[in-house]
């Protein structure tokens, strides 16, 4: 038996379609090294997998192999994390049925672990951040997408293949923007980072006093948070409209899956402290009222979430 | 230790807001014995409790009392299953912090237990019905509104204070009809029965020469899908639109909960038959590829799969 704490350290991968991350993290959730790369999106699996190996190896520099657990990996899905393969990255050409753990494992002669992204932060921010000691908690990460993952009755939901929580393809409005799925009106295709740039650049185009129209087609969502916090009107009114956007999925999670707290990460949540106030308005008006009162916080681990959940994997497994 | 099979027989009731009614389930789910009252909505808690006596009484006539392991009640939320205490019934007045479990267990003398009747059928369709030895289903009644309860990964889906799977309040049309609980576009104020009754109604008004027009303002749901299979233009139009509607919340169900299977019960599935072929296609066009082929089918046990969801409360607890 090893000591209460887990498995001693761990390295957290994140597998991403542009960067490549990793972190060496302590029993305790803390981050203690981290390296990054391009991911080689040409030289497909074989090369990725090199860069991994690369990345571990630079976070565990003279670091005694008997005090490394494992290496837990945090990829785009659709993933088969039992079996832990890849089944196909989107974004990434090559990535079909790569069975990446038992590769890492050969490679690496540690044990490893893969999670679908959002699962595996969630995960993090479960065990380490804004939800420890919860039962009940969402985690939501609005950047491109929308995904997440789901905290129930003190596990993670899984459902059939492991597939529950696709949170982001939930319709909140048929008559509305088509998704990349195909489907019209998916909150992801309303309320991503992605979309909050779309609807601005197309906005900002018929505002032309707005300091948004000087960014042109280079107008993302970090921008709208910035020209916000500098006053901005049209880019408060972009947030305003994000904010109730948010705020009807995060009522739907609500009323489905009863979380005490809902957790808000990925590169839209550096502007949580603009949405929370419309967020929370929104839930106070439109949840049932037992579900009135639920928190929506911002990810307590930042950009870390991720790694951190996939260290958790090897640190807290089960 | 009991034998497999669980405690011997046990009464199954349903208190709804216009009938009371019980009936004596056995270990495999059979029902042996049903009996139902109007509910007594003007003499309050005292006088229903008193109708739920006299139901078990009829429905265990002439059987030992130790081949009864005890009551399990499904009631309309909210309510508390662990304390056994109804906090409200919006339908009937009087119902305010009823301690309904310690009231019955006193008066019958045989232990009682309590759920939410939304969960309780889901609970009669796991244990006996179209679930049958599912980790992962997720049962929806389309009635008066829109309720359910959900399984996942071999557990009864609680979420805090045991609320999860409200899912008759996801919106899913933020422009569209107000419901009941004070919001624009849930899904049960779109695609509940009641719903289709009102949306028919106006329909019909324009529309003289379709059978639904002589029902004027008695026209409801089950004559809506009566005058469907008679070959009604206007009826099966209504149906069809019903299924869109239905399967635009089933496909968001899919993704959120990964379901092996859907099934749905409530007073409008006894026109299934006709919504069948509009959800599936739905399902099959709208739902992520991995969520394609989730079957979804009409309730087993039919009327009676909260009846028989509130025995198995006894007959398999946990």
């Amino acid at each position: 038996m090893k000591p209460m704490g887990g498995n001693g350290w761990a390295v957290g991968v994140d597998l991403g379609g542009t960067q490549v991350r990793a972190a060496l993290v302590d029993a305790s959730g803390q981050v203690l090294a981290r390296a990054a790369a391009r991911t080689d999106a040409v030289g497909g699996p074989g090369a990725v997998l090199q860069q991994i190996q690369q990345l571990v190896a630079e976070t565990t520099q003279g670091i005694a192999p008997s005090v490394l657990g494992g290496v837990g990996v945090s990829a785009p899905g659709p993933l088969d994390g039992e079996a832990g393969v890849i089944l196909g990255i989107p974004t990434l050409s090559g990535w079909v049925n790569v069975p990446i753990v038992a590769w890492l494992q050969e490679a690496l002669a540690l044990p490893v672990r893969l999670e679908n992204d959002g699962v595996a932060a969630a995960i993090g921010e479960w065990r380490f951040g804004a939800g420890r000691g919860l039962s009940d908690f969402v985690y939501v990460t609005v950047s491109t997408g929308i995904g997440g993952g789901v905290i129930a009755d003190g596990r993670v939901l899984r459902g059939r293949g492991r597939l529950a929580g696709h949170i982001g393809h939930m319709t909140i409005d048929p008559q509305a923007e088509v998704c990349s799925c195909g489907n019209p009106g998916c909150w992801e295709a309303l309320a991503s980072g992605t979309a909050l740039g779309q609807y601005a650049r197309q906005q900002a185009a018929l505002a032309p006093t707005s300091h948004l129209a000087a960014f042109g087609a280079a107008l993302d969502a970090k921008q709208v948070v910035a020209s916000a916090r500098a006053g901005d009107a049209l880019a408060l009114e972009l947030l305003e409209r994000e904010a109730r956007l948010l705020g009807i999925g995060i009522v739907n999670l609500l009323h489905l899956y009863s979380p005490e707290l809902v957790v808000v990460g990925g590169g839209v949540s550096q502007g949580f402290d603009l949405l929370h106030p419309g967020i929370a308005q929104h839930v106070a008006r439109r949840a049932l009222p037992p579900f009135r009162g639920t928190p929506v916080v911002a990810a307590q681990l930042g950009q870390n979430s991720g790694l951190v959940g996939a260290a958790s994997l090897i640190l807290l497994p089960g």
